[in-house]
């Protein structure tokens, strides 16, 4: 089943920097806590030339400030070393809360068998620390701290970020680190910060801010090594995924892990289940609590920001998908699906949610309550097996919360449009207003091969209604596992999907780029246009394929038929 | 400004044919009208095997109806040859009414001095018939049809096409001839059918019936010939294009209409001002109403089925667009609003617009009344020039009613989602239920190379909400030209927008397809699933690219790793 080879894996030590035209790093400093400085890429416009009475009148134009999940990757005064990982941003924050402590060895069974493993030596990463883990009777979640009334770097962090400096241009906003804690007490937003992935920058995921957009990667049994994955992880960041999960199966996922936490400036997410199948080589009914248990330490203890588990899939349930067009299309709730059945049984997942809860809070990984049974076509769409899970979900969040764990919940899937308002409003009843995190939804299923855009008419309206985080779908869903450029085009449409919520939402400083960007366009200054887009080397790529460069027309129209350029001449007529 | 040779210009004799894999032409009969056949595209699927105690179980599944909008290229038994044009389907349907009569020379001046230019007969169509036109004193439009109770060969062929065959498939359906032909009579639809077109296959715009999409090809003065438009437009048709616009701009446009009009199994509309102003040089300020008058009456003659004509545009509304962001950005509003301050006049197109509608009422073109004053930006959107505009062509649409001239709205533009239902319920109200025909809209505006994507999020909505036709847009939107490839992308991505609208909307049997592909996938009949696709050929082709074939699984999950196939083998679990 493995088919990755030494030189496969053999990670490259360098790594393109990210780059943006006419765009430059800077950060903004904290208030409440001046040891954050909070990254942004700025781009620099050229300034407005018109003509009056003659004489060349020149505006300046204010730079616009994007919001930046690229990380140290795309600051040129910070080198990068893949082998070594990403600067730990967060670690002085989290010790100097005083209540960690460094473990003086890993706690997972399986953690220690690999790392005494000699055989794997030449695709370990080289530079393991030992894990954090919070002090015996320590609370050290966000949400605890939110609750206690405490606001942490992290909740400044994400005020500062979400607001892209609108205060600046005279926009006001109602995200404060006040009201970033607020939110995070009551549960309707997270903040995926295991306190072992100290190098990913702070963000937030929940209905009052920007909508974020999640991207998967990994390699299966069949494809793709070590270095790939790594590279995809940060090429899906330089794009704009605001976190990122790493869904390998197959043989050293563990290793393939290590190497993706420490090189990702976003939250990392996995499907535990997945690792813990492979451990008993694929077979389903021999899977057990034991195992899994062990499986989340490890990946508490690597790093991994948030767990999507599948707890929602209860023995009387997993029928009502029977009657279904396509079953059950999750992998996570058909291998649940299969051992409730096999052991007629209720889920260990189900069973022990408190004991996954006491694990998570220890090191403040969030969990996303994974839908199993998710719609795999429109026509299963909003059924009976749907909902009973939402249900079940809303009982497991509020043990989540009692134990402040962060939570957030998962959701389809497939869903024609008629059908996606009733999705967000139930899970904000059901679940007691915790975030959702949607795949999608896919509006038809006709469509293999442009799912990501199928998808993304679902996604940006549920993002308006209320959808906190959109996974990202590929052009390859349903066909193989996506390449870098798969990677690529399923990024920026769903950061399409996410900004047209955003938009629609009202989010502070939202239409900020959009305006900056069609002034940039009526006034023929092509660069700005193309360094404000969200793919500016595509756009410019495009352009050029017309055979054009920065005259005031391009071949759509042709010279003498450019709308913009009458419609400009017009404003000088009466 | 002419970049044609002689060599660019010689149009292929033959083409390839249109072809799906595993799919059939065929033809359902006319009881109303026995001498009518409607085309269909006949999807054939394996059969489902179960293996049941041991012993295989096969059971039939129904072939899929696909609306088809490839006309004869998709017929083996039809030989097409381009030099000659399509079979003149509607020319007996026509003629039979006893209406119109041929005319012995074409009334158009300029379309005299074309013909007559020898330098001309190379790049000339060879076949040229003499036109058609209403009989002195006599009413053919299909709106007059309706209105006097008539049910046209047109009308019943679009209720069958409508239907997909559904009642095969037990599902019942309201589209009915009479059906068809009240809201034709109410003005909700059009039936665009120049007499001059017999070519066109009837199709029907309103939001009672399937959504439609329109294509827009056409060369401009800098790129692009006849050869490459004609192959254009038939390859739109291939993907499902229902009207195409041809916008061709430069020298040429009269000779290469001919061409497209004569290939073209779908409506054709143009935008008759462009012409206009190519032939007085592209001075704004030298239109006539003359000048506009020859070209409608050329444009009729040779069989363009509707004219997008900006006559909304008002002398006191144009500086509404002064405050905005991107001013006009479309090209016929602007010219016509240069027009109008240039003369310090009311436009000459709303001047005249009762004898523009007794032209093309003696043809049967429809008009498009075009948004001149569409917003460009989401900034600009929903803004006073943009609904002034609208109500002025409430005006206009009962005015050519009046007339018996079939008539739809155009619509933006750039919305960002909250914005996109007062469009639609203000067009309804303003324009008296008269077909919507929108761009879009682009819900944002910062993804130039993206633009099918951000445009495609708005136009599912405002076609769920009531908008009879979406007007396609390609990645090259604001950047350049659309090649065939981009042609393809933006046809495939507006029938996701329409098709998921003909969902949400409940159209009879449009879930027929969806469930049917969805099925094929859960059952691992991986070619029916492609060809039951919107796109058979990319979707095998990323298929492929994961190095598989026909398994029951995709390198997205691997082997042992796929839900589906666990789920299945949980049905015959307890």
């Amino acid at each position: 089943m493995d088919t990755l080879t030494k030189s496969d894996i053999k990670i490259k030590k360098g790594i393109e920097k990210t780059s943006f035209p006419n765009s430059e790093k800077v950060y903004i400093k904290g208030t409440l806590h001046p040891e954050i400085s909070v990254g942004m890429r700025k781009v620099k416009l050229m300034p407005t030339v018109e003509v009056v009475n003659g004489e060349k009148v020149i505006h300046e134009n204010a730079p616009v400030y994007v919001y930046d999940t690229s990380g140290a990757f795309s600051d040129p005064a910070v080198e990068v070393n893949l082998e070594k990982g990403l600067p730990r941003l967060r670690e002085e924050w989290i010790v100097k809360r005083g209540d960690v402590e460094r473990l003086t060895d890993i706690s997972s069974e399986y953690g220690r068998m690999r790392r005494d493993d000699s055989s794997l030596d030449h695709l370990r990463f080289d530079h393991i620390t030992l894990p954090y883990k919070a002090k015996d009777g320590m609370q050290i979640t966000q949400m605890y701290y939110a609750k206690q009334g405490i606001i942490t770097p992290e909740m400044e962090y994400v005020a500062i970020r979400e607001n892209m400096n609108c205060r600046e241009l005279g926009i006001e906003t109602h995200i404060t680190p006040e009201f970033v804690r607020a939110e995070v007490a009551a549960g309707r937003a997270v903040i995926p910060a295991n306190i072992n992935h100290p190098e990913a920058e702070p963000m937030i995921i929940g209905r009052n801010f920007l909508v974020k957009i999640n991207t998967n990667i990994g390699n299966s049994a069949t494809t793709s090594g070590i270095e790939e994955e790594v590279e995809k992880a940060v090429w899906s960041c330089k794009w704009g995924g605001d976190t990122l999960m790493d869904l390998s199966t197959g043989d050293n996922i563990h290793e393939t892990r290590e190497w993706i936490v420490r090189n990702c400036p976003v939250p990392v997410g996995t499907v535990p289940i997945y690792q813990a199948l492979e451990k008993v080589d694929g077979r389903v009914e021999d899977l057990t609590w034991e195992i899994f248990r062990d499986t989340l330490i490890e990946q508490c203890e690597q790093g991994v920001d948030y767990f999507t588990i599948h707890c929602g899939i209860r023995r009387h349930n997993v029928h009502l998908a029977d009657s279904r067009l396509c079953g059950i299309v999750s992998r996570g709730g058909s291998i649940m699906s299969k051992w409730c059945i096999v052991h007629n049984q209720e889920s260990f997942l189900y069973e022990h949610f408190d004991d996954i809860c006491d694990i998570l809070a220890q090191y403040d990984v969030a969990v996303s309550l994974g839908d199993g049974l998710r719609p795999g076509s429109t026509y299963d769409a909003n059924d009976k097996a749907q909902f009973a899970e939402l249900d079940t979900m809303g009982e497991l969040v509020l043990r989540a919360w009692d134990k402040n764990v962060q939570a957030f919940i998962e959701g389809p899937g497939h869903v024609p449009m008629h059908k996606i308002k009733e999705n967000m409003e139930r899970q904000i009843t059901a679940c007691h207003s915790a975030p959702f995190y949607t795949l999608g939804p896919l509006v038809t299923d006709i469509a293999p091969a442009y799912d990501h855009i199928t998808s993304a008419i679902g996604a940006a309206q549920i993002g308006w209604l209320g959808t906190a985080m959109l996974c990202y779908v590929t052009p390859k869903e349903h066909l193989g596992l996506p390449d870098k450029e798969d990677v690529r085009v399923g990024v920026v449409t769903y950061k399409i999907a996410a900004h047209a919520a955003d938009l629609a939402k009202g989010h502070p400083g939202a239409a900020v780029r959009d305006n900056a960007l069609s002034k940039a366009r009526y006034e023929f200054r092509w660069k700005d246009q193309f360094n404000l887009s969200l793919d500016p080397e595509k756009a410019m790529e495009y352009f050029k394929a017309g055979g054009h460069s920065d005259g005031e027309y391009c071949t759509m129209c042709g010279p003498n038929f450019c709308a913009m350029k009458l419609s400009r001449d017009l404003k000088n007529c009466n």
